[in-house]
């Protein structure tokens, strides 16, 4: 029950993330805290609700997982600490659990109120560090979520552009860019799945027709374009070898289309 | 007393701070290493120590803060521990303690030059791996830090731009931009409580004019800019939502400055 | 026996670092987990192969080495693990190991093949996390290499620019640029001392000429070009307080020779 993990647009170049474990050790000093990424663009929730739901379930149970991309830090959202079956997640209430949620459905919200365990004086401006932190190492060392808050009953939601099935044609569209420039859709496994059923495909994606789903990006030949189930369950367009955004001068926002043949 | 933290402008594409760690893991296994920034400027000393006075704090008593940023490595400068009331420092004697020494004032210096304690061979071009993260090292295992020199009395400053007060007018500049675009001021709390007392203050900063002191960004609309006592205790110039250094086309050594209305 | 350190080109912009360590931690929750480096160029096999090199010895015996770039994921490439005199290494068989072993031969070489102890469903682009992690996690918690499938006895090798040596000239090349801009080539230390002896020499590189080795940066001028074996024992050109690679003008490739005077 020791494992806290971090999600957050914080950055390496500052200090904000140092300051953010340093809060958690001196709670709890066993506390082992795992970086799950701190690059997310400055305030995209979005962004930070696609990588901590890619992650979260690799983490042991009783995993705590502190979530901070907070464009309202300060004003009156919500702090919250959900409860599932097997994890905590501590955040702001902005949408930034929804992707998460949606796998491992929320059992407990408690909305962070009890300042006795926030550090004092709690700026208004790095909840991270003075109300997260905290609330997270507390938690992580069996401190029961009921004495932070009040149970509520709802949270905010995450809004998705949205799958569309029409005319035997699926459309969706790219969500997420990785390091490698691989083209990560909104398209999961079970809905492309139900959609293709045992028919053959053609997948569309700017001016490239993908004649079928392959298992790895090997195999197709050096330079070429892939489409597959992406290790975290999404449809993906790749090149094998090389960068899908710069090859096919993509980015977020690109429709990606499934016709059955 | 295990903590030791690192602030080095050693980068994460080289293997710099990789070899650190295992230097310090080597030697204490039940060491629990926390970053506080890699990317520090190279050579920057001002930056990190900006930053070291910002996070040092945070930590639990006995902490290890080891600073690395060593444009002179291999040279004649010292190399120095300094303990304090809280934590122990491990550094070269160059400056980069200096913000954080204002705030903890050393009660012992230590000039290292025990090499019994050092990697064999010791590098000249890498001392962060083979002196200084075996004397932290070493320390956080609770050896005296007296087995590592001569204590000695004085270390070098740094020199920071001047905060300037005339006319009723305080003017300080821009020392440190963050990842978020916010403008952090020289102008820290204390000096600017004393200088404003419980008057009406306007606040300039390049073609804009920011008529109060807010507690925290989403005090002002969206998009606007806005004056705040900072998380680190400084004054900070930001825009709610966005870049100030973009919005305001402002860099560091940019003047604040303050006045009564 | 808990160390795991890692070297990939997952990044830190993306949520697959996070992802391994919680793999890791999940078999193997005492492991110490240190970063060696993620920003590895994407499939550069040669970079992540000399910042192994440079690295792993100063990791503590028994320290497990999980090395993952791998671009031929997912194809027969074959996934192994090499047992040395100190370390265990974990990695794809496509040369990343190569610069490592040199120093530190093979004494037992496995081929991974025993899925029993890979995440199922293990994807077919991303071993690093459903097949490397885990396998790595059981080593540091003591699993005999065995388990994990037959000795093999030869591995992939990785193939390096030659130094060569004519007519008193040893001439070999930048194969290496670290964050400060300092130029590492294939020149390691016991081959230029072979070379040079006892005699004087010169090096030559790009239009510049520098007439001896130093030991430090600071052994030259402020902004002047310096040659010396740096801490991983390579022949570096640097600029003492600046960067060589933007004040010659030089890249990966360019040649380095030493003259015999």
């Amino acid at each position: 029950m020791n494992i806290i993990s971090l999600i957050t647009d914080f950055g390496l170049t500052d200090n904000f993330v140092g300051a953010i474990k340093a809060a958690i050790l001196k709670i709890n000093p066993r506390a082992q805290i795992v970086d799950i990424c701190h690059e997310v663009k400055p305030q995209d929730i979005t962004q930070a609700a696609f990588l901590l739901r890619g992650a979260f379930r690799y983490f042991s149970p009783d995993s705590v997982h502190l979530a901070v991309v907070d464009p309202r830090v300060g004003s009156q959202r919500k702090k919250i600490i959900v409860r599932t079956k097997d994890y905590y997640f501590v955040a702001p209430d902005n949408g930034i659990l929804g992707l998460a949620l949606k796998d491992e459905p929320p059992i407990e919200v408690v909305d962070i109120t009890n300042d006795k365990y926030f550090l004092k004086p709690a700026s208004d401006t790095f909840h991270g560090r003075d109300i997260f932190a905290p609330v997270a190492a507390y938690i992580s060392k069996g401190k029961n979520i009921r004495e932070f808050g009040q149970r509520i009953k709802s949270i905010r939601e995450l809004k998705l552009p949205e799958v569309r099935q029409a005319h035997g044609v699926l459309t969706g569209e790219v969500i997420y860019i990785d390091r490698f420039g691989n083209l990560i859709s909104n398209i999961d496994k079970n809905m492309l799945y139900n959609f293709i059923g045992n028919k053959k495909i053609k997948i569309f994606i700017k001016n490239k027709t993908i004649d079928k789903l392959s298992r790895s990006y090997c195999a197709v030949s050096q330079l070429k374009p892939v489409a597959l189930i992406d290790s975290f369950d999404y449809l993906e367009i790749a090149i094998n070898g090389g960068s899908a955004k710069d090859s096919l001068g993509v980015d977020k926002g690109a429709k990606i289309s499934i016709k059955i043949c």
